[in-house]
Formats: structure tokens, C-alpha cells, sequence
């Protein structure tokens, strides 16, 4: 069923599926990477946790009604997706100040942002993943102006329904990256992954990290911590 | 008639104006500093021509019908205007890549932009005057949504007179910068300077560089470029 590779990325690979031209299989891998590369690890069993747990939050989107591109999860590490191509604008919103924000414009970590920040960056690792704004989305992707209105409207609502979704497993959802694509048929959808790869999460209690600022900042065990994540997700339902 | 120093920047000093709370006196310094600061050096005479240069394209702006904080140069290296608050946002308008852009997002230089590209930066010594989306102004300082409409639209009219009078002494505006304030009343008003320090412009017949370029690039004598520019302006009428 698993065709050729289409594409290797930093944390998955993209296989095409034999004989079906409108869907791909993510794989994904055990390695991290932070800081555009600069720092690397592997950490066996990362890519179940990131494939199972993603998996669970797109399924939770999926039933509030949010378009995806994911199907369903194939074994521990692979999920079958919707075939799209990416867009190369990564979405960042913020609900709190926290990373590269708080160095950039000065902003204490843990500034609330009402109404919630967001952010695009242009997804070009060469670059380093520049901060853009609307018109240089509009140079340099084929993102048209009411496409960039809608993905921006998009990640606001999925903002919501994900601070829900982590506040449900004792999680404050600090900020997050999402990506979208089109399909074949030139629909937007939310693609890639959202997993403690790509949010940051405290715990409500502790206030502790529980993401890969673990890893960023050598906090701790990232496998535990997410394998916490999974077993506070799998113990909800 | 000048009061006592209000603010001293990298370019200019501010005095307040004694017995008028409503105006300022713009004291052009002589200091030319390029990459946030880091290259230094002082031309004897370069006040004179920021001044005088800054002074002609302001009363032109202000027969087109833009409202700026410009009221007349009192002599070589001193204009009074109205006061204003600056609203810490460099508004910067693109109509062909040149300097930062380029390496910032990887487009060649002489690109151009159709249409012209706006940027906001964040006007922070400390921080490098980072790049900043609607959002953070937002949040940084207190323009209101349609201020910021208003900035932008106002700053590509200008670019476009300003395009009309640069080709007409010869030369190509690349790019350039803006500043905005807001008078007692609260109104918002093109302030700062508009001078070879503060765009790019480019012969129109040998494609010479004749702004700071000469000194950020060490390309020659600074002084006798500036020098050109103003005995073009001051020959057209």
C-alpha cells in the first residue's frame, strides 16, 4: 500500500499510497530538532507519541467541524492523510508569550495576548523561517489575499477548540505552529501535525513544561513527559 | 526662541520652542550610523544637506495635500515643526528589493514590487528595530486598528509623490522610511525626515547609489553625493 517517499522533513517522512493519487501517508520519525536544526537528538518511541497524540487532535477537530487533511492513524507511527500541497507560511498563534517572541520584541514570558497573536512565518528552512507579513505572503507564496484571511479566521477558531481540548487533559495551551495545504481539488485544509512538537503546554497545576521546550531547554525526560500527554488523552475516553 | 533639549536620537536633536507648547525645532546633526548603530562616523556638513533636502520634499508633500508635522527650515541645519508624538513604528515602502529584504527573505536585489510593499518595524534601538505584523503594533503601542489603515494607505500615496518627485531631479526611489505622530490634538502626521538618509535612490541614468548606501557600503564621498541631490532640487525652480 505504502508507495515511494515523496518527501523527508525534519520530524516525518511523506509517502505517497499505491494506486491512490488523493492520499499520503505520514511516517513519523523519533528525531528532534530545535532552533532551525542547530540542535538535533533522537529519542526512540518520540514518533509514536507525536503520530498517536496528533491523531487525537485532529480527530477532535475533525467532529467541530474543522476541514483536515487527516484520515485516520494506520499503526504506532504512520497516519493516512488527504493528499495536499503545503502552503509555506507556518501559522503561529499565541496565547501567551513564550519563545522566540519574548526575545524578539521584548515581551516578558507569560504576557497574556487578549486578543490571542498571530503570526506568519515563511516555512524556509535556508532562511531560518522568517517572521512575514501579509504582503510578503503575497509575494512570495501563491496565497491570495482572501486565502490568508481565511487561514488566519482558521487558526483562530482551531485556537479555540484547542485550548478546550488541552484544558480537558489539565493543559494550558500556551501557543502553537500549524501548516496548511491545498488539496487536488484546490481546497484549503489544516495539514501537518499538532502534537507537543508543535504547542507549547503547561501544566495547570504544576505550571511545568510539558512540550519540546523539555528538550529545548534540557528540562527533563521528553519520552515521560510525552507519554504523560498520550496517557492523559487515552484516560479521557 | 529654542528652548531646552527634548530628545536626542541618532540623527537629530529635538528642542522644545520657548512660549509654544505646539511646536518643535528639528536640529539636523552631522552623525551618520548605519546597521543599528554599529558603524558610526560624522560628516562635516551632512546636517545641512538632511535639512535643506528633508525641507523641499516636505513643502512638496504638503502641496500635494499630505499632512505632515513640516513648517519651514529656520536655517542650514535647524526646521521648526509642529510637535508631535511618534508613534514608535517605521513605516517602510518597497518598490524595488534592495538592502535587508534581500537577505532576509532570499530576493535578488533590484526585484521589484508590484505592488509596492509595505513594512512595519518596531522602532526599538534595543531590541533592532524587529520587523513587526499589524498584531503587534497592535499590542506594542497604542495605534488602533484603522490608525493603522490610515498609516499605510497614507504611506503608499506618498510613495507615489514622492516617485514623481525623485524622477524628476533623476533618480529611482528603491525605498524608503516614514515615521508618523500625533499632534496635541491627536491627529496623525507625517514627521521625521525624508532625506538621502532615509531612502534609497538610485541614479535614474548610471544606476549610481546617492543615499547612505555610500556609507553603508563604503562606495565614496557621501558629502559630494548629498551635495548633488540638493543642487538637482534647487535647480528645478
Amino acid at each position: 500500500m505504502k508507495g515511494n517517499l515523496l518527501y523527508e522533513g525534519k520530524a516525518k517522512r511523506v509517502y505517497f499510497v499505491e494506486g491512490n493519487d488523493n492520499n499520503l501517508i505520514l511516517s513519523y520519525k523519533s528525531d528532534a530538532t530545535a532552533f532551525n536544526g542547530l540542535k538535533k537528538a533522537t529519542f526512540e518511541g518520540k514518533g509514536k507519541y507525536n503520530n498517536l497524540i496528533s491523531a487525537k487532535v485532529f480527530e477532535f477537530l475533525h467532529e467541530k467541524g474543522i476541514k483536515t487533511h487527516f484520515k485516520q492513524a494506520l499503526n504506532d507511527t504512520e497516519q493516512l492523510v488527504i493528499r495536499t500541497t503545503i502552503i509555506p507560511i507556518e501559522v503561529v498563534v499565541r496565547n501567551i508569550a513564550a519563545g522566540s517572541i519574548t526575545k524578539r520584541l521584548g515581551i516578558k514570558e507569560k504576557t497574556p495576548f487578549t486578543p490571542p497573536l498571530v503570526e506568519l512565518f515563511y516555512k524556509n528552512d535556508e532562511l531560518g523561517d522568517p517572521l512575514i507579513n501579509n504582503e510578503h505572503a503575497l509575494f512570495l507564496t501563491d496565497a491570495k489575499e482572501k486565502d490568508l484571511m481565511e487561514i488566519k479566521q482558521a487558526a483562530l477558531t482551531i485556537n479555540s477548540y484547542l485550548q478546550e481540548f488541552f484544558k480537558g487533559i489539565d493543559l494550558t495551551l500556551a501557543d502553537f505552529k500549524l501548516e496548511f495545504g491545498r488539496t487536488l481539488d484546490g481546497e484549503i485544509v489544516l495539514s501537518d501535525e499538532i502534537s507537543p512538537d508543535t504547542c507549547r503546554l503547561w501544566d495547570r497545576k504544576t505550571g511545568e513544561k510539558m512540550d519540546k521546550d523539555v528538550f529545548r531547554e534540557d528540562l527533563g525526560d521528553l519520552l515521560k513527559v510525552y507519554d504523560t500527554i498520550l496517557n492523559r488523552l487515552e484516560a479521557v475516553k
